[in-house]
């Protein structure tokens, strides 16, 4: 803010060079190989001085890991419908639904290549958020009395299948995720 | 062969070369970042002539490609052990126990990087080949008369959790995947 440049509405001005930066950081990963990009790349492609990435991300590990996050919080964030069902029921199609244009295999693939070598025994900073949300979900609707399958299983039944599909396979059609909540559902005995 | 200087046991200097060349990679992909790794840094961890390597491989991804090749139709080869259920536990266990020393998170972080750009709805060629293989391992069993799952039906309840455990999470323990094999064998009636 005591940058005379960017005195005016410097919020608004940030928030669009980030939305600029993340936008054209997906765009880049969906064409290119992930060696091919760089901060010069990206900076070209959102049409931002180099200097201001190099200041705000200096890297693109960094980066990538800015775009996870708001990722996550924001595009991803998870819904609280009033019944376990349908919160399983939104979530699902959410994360099949946007496959149809790539982002959610592109997200994935970032937090694949943010891994930190020498670190391989420890999950990911943003699949522990994404944990810690879907507990809160859990715990919402068994405080509603609901029968609830525990982290593991909707793990492992709903999760873990969807972002397979979308990593190693073609993209699993929204309305097959359905598919998935009544596979867990059915584990704690709740009816279709 | 018409190589004097590898006229002696061609084949035998090609697969020690090649074995070197693989495990220098996966050590990398352990230690470093992908954007770190490069042909000359593969070939000095090999102690092979970098001229060697670009002959035989020409780029990294090349170079990824078949090693994910060698572990699939080797190290990842599917048992058959005469009933489903045998087969499926030694499966899921060769999957979640080499995970103690990080190999398969390596492989999956290979299959991932290797995703070609500009064709997100096309199965990895890994993927497929694995595919194929399981659809065979499902079609002995019901050939012997056992009720078997769908293909999607052992991909989405066992070798996604393995996968999604490895890539994202700390690796699942072996004795844990049979747990995923009785969840399966529950969906078509097989008594655990």
């Amino acid at each position: 803010m005591s940058d005379g440049k960017e005195m005016r509405r410097p919020g608004g001005r940030s928030a669009r060079v980030r939305a600029a930066v993340h936008q054209a950081t997906l765009e880049l990963l969906e064409e290119r190989r992930w060696e091919e990009i760089s901060i010069p790349l990206v900076a070209e492609r959102a049409g931002v001085h180099q200097a201001t990435l190099y200041r705000r991300w200096g890297t693109m590990p960094a980066l990538l890991d800015d775009v996870v996050d708001e990722w996550s919080s924001t595009t991803a964030a998870l819904p609280d419908t009033g019944t376990l069902r349908g919160d399983l029921e939104v979530y699902a199609a959410a994360v099949a639904a946007p496959l149809q244009d790539s982002l959610v295999p592109l997200i994935l693939r970032a937090v694949v290549l943010e891994i930190r070598p020498g670190e391989p025994r420890t999950p990911s900073r943003a699949f522990r958020e994404r944990e810690r949300q879907l507990q809160a979900m859990l715990d919402r609707a068994r405080d509603r009395g609901e029968q609830v399958p525990t982290l593991a299983e909707l793990l492992e039944v709903v999760v873990a299948p969807l972002y397979f599909y979308a990593l190693f396979s073609v993209p699993l059609p929204a309305a097959d995720a359905g598919r998935l909540v009544d596979r867990l559902l059915g584990l704690v005995g709740q009816k279709a």
